[in-house]
């Protein structure tokens, strides 16, 4: 078993990495960090647990340690999955790559950053390559990987397919879980019979993200993707599951069913406890894919698809994902899973 | 007072048509139709009463008619307001309308039909003209006058003060309440903790009509406005309010100031009890407009807009109106009091 | 007109007093005072308006005064809304007292103090009485007057009518809605898809005041009313209107029909801006009162009961309310509508 | 592999039932059987799947039979679940018990009926005992079993272990999810942003078949608990999960800890697969059990209770579980199972 820790493991996302880790097959929690406001707590005084499962036995006992490589000393802890804050992270994240840690981070901090790899392992394993250009370059023993925003996955995993017939522009709406916002981050007087436009950076982060994962690495460096996106970023009163309207226009339009068929032969190249057996699930249904009928498909990594339609400018159809599962703590389990297997 | 009815005056709609008419200066409800089912009952035990508000003490006595011309024999109602389903609408409006009476039809049976008016009264209020057409080609004595469908509407009333600025192509996604799918229409297990990325026919409406509304009226006919647009309807849980993420191409991009101040200078033209004194509300707001803060603007009648911004193809931006009021019913009796307005 | 004074201007509850006080017939806003983090600005820099009806635009560029007694010394304000937390209330509220002002106080501070009346008018409007023993006794010019809690409003207005029955002993299972916690006071997680068990102080409350409010008043003091309380407080996705499942022994037991003919029965005996005309509506469907359908009657000060069924112990009934309005602004309000009315 | 069939297999329980049973260790689904709309089409044709895990595949294709005894003529099928409504439950069951099926059912046609037991294994495994006295009274080679209402199931799982101390009267007040009314049997509308005060017929179950459940077998018939119930039922937004707030007199007043205790106590006698390890969780957090967090423990067939306090007149607590597991498919295949365990 490969010994693993969380950063920030009492808030929302760094229960969800525990939940997740805590029946890793290759994966074995041995270090929890957090806060000086944390550190010293036994994990179950530390936290309040909010996970439909219940909170490990063999966690709740163990001593939350300050976030800092100090801290991991005597520890054989080798990759540190993080969910602090992108403010913190900054910092943080580089502290414990130069002490020599693999720190698969779901947080925004280094995601753009040239030397740090954006990756979903089925669209652009080969982006893994910059974690040697990011060792070389800054001296480091250990190294920082990202994975991309939730909505950005969901989306951008659905691109890879239709890159063959050569976007040109999209527009994309996204219905966007609560859960994204944290728990306490959206007060139900917020959301209940109603919809919020706006969510804070999110079109940002949707429209130069997927540039970067869909770019081209030539051994030293990523060369971004030749597109535009446009973005427009909405929460609903969903708890899990982010769902995408997006409009593409091609260089050469395909027919629907091409892009059909370009979905359904989508395959994963890599096998990995995480990884699921079908990334993207076409779904047969005209009212599908729905959030909660949805979501779990995959242990909640696969991402499901549907409607394809076309227009006047090109193809229109909807995807949706598990925006905590896939879209945040299992993508970071999965480039890890990932970095593990090949050896990087 | 004018007397007025309300055909299909038991469902969803029609009680709205009622709960608005109750109280109207100008219009009085003399007479409830509905089907077979229904005629001759007391309205009270005709109809599950399930608005906010009671049901007017008057009409609860009120006997049923039967839903055909020779049940308003004796009557003096001049004004047929129609909640019935368009596939009955299609023959029973005619009829109503050959036997002299002026239908004004929230139903999607004749909104198409070339020498129907399809009205916004802020829009295209000279497409009433067409009703002369109407009558002179059909030979009736009374008329069918449409308000569009309630996502066409809260829509097209923002692109009227965009026309200035040549659209090219729009596309929009819908962020609908249930109140659209009628009282029994979507079953709670179908949209709690759920989006349901389909909509009937929604998508075919939302891409014509629009077309018909901003067309040009010559005198004898609508000339269709030349653009495309391309729509992605999605149910969301929401009780009443219509959110909309459109995006439009330019044939002269303007600024988001330009748009800004399109939407700010729109000024109704006609005083009637039911237009709204500002027909947009332009919110300054970063996270509006939302259905459940705004929807009651103007007592419904006011679609707000707002996150007007700019990007690589032309301007993005959010509009959001009362479905049900300005998207239906309010639409309806606005139709009806420009017609009494303007003597047609 | 009459000059009022909102006390914690800026909170969900402040500017729920704002909305119902700028449209009041005998009071006028003269002065809104808050905390020191708001006091200096301009209301509407001070607060994040969260109404669905807009701002007032006269109280816009209304300057927050800090909530001391010396910030009103130039005012002509005589009585003041208190909207502050409990904890503040308790030294606040006496100062202004002291300092002359009438305190109509929504918080829970004083509700219990032995020489502070608890009141809703329609159930012990003689309990006003107490004000002047509170003058009295702490040689106050101003004076404070309170209204119970929310959930205990609803309630205890239903009782009244049911304590010629001689009650002995109540079980009452509160579904109180989530305004009731606050704009942020419940995270949307919490509550969507979900029920939680436990409002803090809610069951404490609910046991104590309407003893004291159905208690006698001698002239000097409140007898507390002779009889038992057990109360479980749930809160439930519902936006306004707190549902309660009510259980009464009665020492003579009632019929249901003695029971419904005693609600029917009912009346208000003073009549201001504020008071319903039908303090309880007695529903006669089988599935009502409903908070989204029946919260709104009489302006949201009618207390709506329903389903009065007998069991082997004695009666059981549902008895709804709307809980920012007769549960807390409109309770003080009416409360200060009444001391006008009375001149005390 | 014990051969099982599904009676009424379109609907929403009968769905529930294949995916409880597709997973099972003991069980093999060899027929589905519904009505005459559905028979003789192939499962996936007849049904509308609404579940979150995929239709099994080896039921894609199967013909749907007529739930006649007819049907099963040349089948092995042993077993049958019955989820049909109760109207037709009436008479079919009884056919198929007559034709020499075990019939485990949902339905609450016969769980009042003398000689039919009432089962919840770890309440009342005694019951089965009935078993034969049906058999001998009927002359059946096959059998009728019962398990109770959800609400019902919720409740009296955690009266057992207070049972020892005297149960003399109880209320309860339930907080019912959408889904025990059906996939279409709550119209959205009617329940977001609401509470409805009323399920049909729920209050009488809830208030005579505990009674039955808790009652005495002397070999021969039931002796009926002798103690009364008052029950008040209310539909709530949540998708699973019923919580209820249950307050008890006893005939010696236990202290809390002495019914916390009996709940830590209670295990269960019977291990087979669908048994949860621990059929009642007492929660130690002041916030629950919620329905969100707490409906799956022990894969939805473990009730959490919480809140255990004592009043004036007895103890009250909270009692939550998931009404479609543990409340309807889990407790008759459980039932299933004992009956097998036990060789009845």
């Amino acid at each position: 078993m490969i010994k693993v820790g969380v950063l920030g493991a009492t808030g929302a996302v760094g229960q969800r990495f525990i939940q997740l880790l805590s029946k890793h097959p290759w994966f074995e929690i041995t270090d929890l960090l957090a806060s000086s406001r944390s550190a010293g707590k036994k994990y179950r005084d530390a936290t309040r647990w909010l996970i439909e499962t219940p909170l490990p036995e063999n966690l709740q006992e163990m001593e939350v340690k300050l976030a800092e490589p100090i801290s991991l000393k005597n520890s054989d802890v080798e990759i540190l999955f993080s969910a602090i804050p992108a403010d913190i992270a900054k910092n943080t994240e580089v502290e414990f790559a130069e002490a020599g840690f693999t720190v698969a981070s779901n947080a925004a901090a280094h995601r753009m950053d040239a030397d740090v790899p954006l990756v979903i392992p089925e669209v652009n394993r080969d982006h893994l390559g910059l974690i040697e250009v990011q060792r070389r370059k800054k001296g480091w023993d250990g190294c920082i990987i990202t994975n991309p925003n939730c909505s950005t996955i969901v989306m951008t995993l659905t691109l890879k397919p239709l890159m063959q017939f050569g976007i040109k522009h999209l527009n994309v709406a996204t219905m966007q879980a609560i859960s994204g916002a944290g728990y306490t981050g959206l007060p139900a007087m917020a959301i209940l019979d109603n919809v919020v436009p706006y969510i804070g950076k999110e079109e940002e982060k949707m429209e130069s993200e997927p540039l970067k994962i869909l770019g081209e690495f030539d051994g030293d460096s990523v060369k971004t993707a030749n597109f535009t996106i446009s973005a427009s970023c909405h929460r609903v009163p969903v708890i899990d599951g982010h769902t995408e309207a997006i409009w593409i226009e091609f260089g050469e339009q395909p027919s629907v069913d091409d892009v059909k068929l370009a979905f359904r032969d989508f395959k994963r190249e890599i096998d990995t406890p995480t990884s699921p057996a079908i990334p993207i699930q076409l779904m047969k249904e005209d009212d599908r894919p729905q959030p909660r009928l949805d979501r779990d498909l995959g242990d909640g990594m696969t991402v499901s698809v549907g409607r394809v339609r076309s227009d006047v400018h090109g193809i229109k159809y909807i995807a949706m994902g598990h925006n905590t599962i896939r879209g945040a703590v299992g993508a970071s389990v999965l480039n890890a899973e990932v970095l593990v297997k090949e050896k990087v």
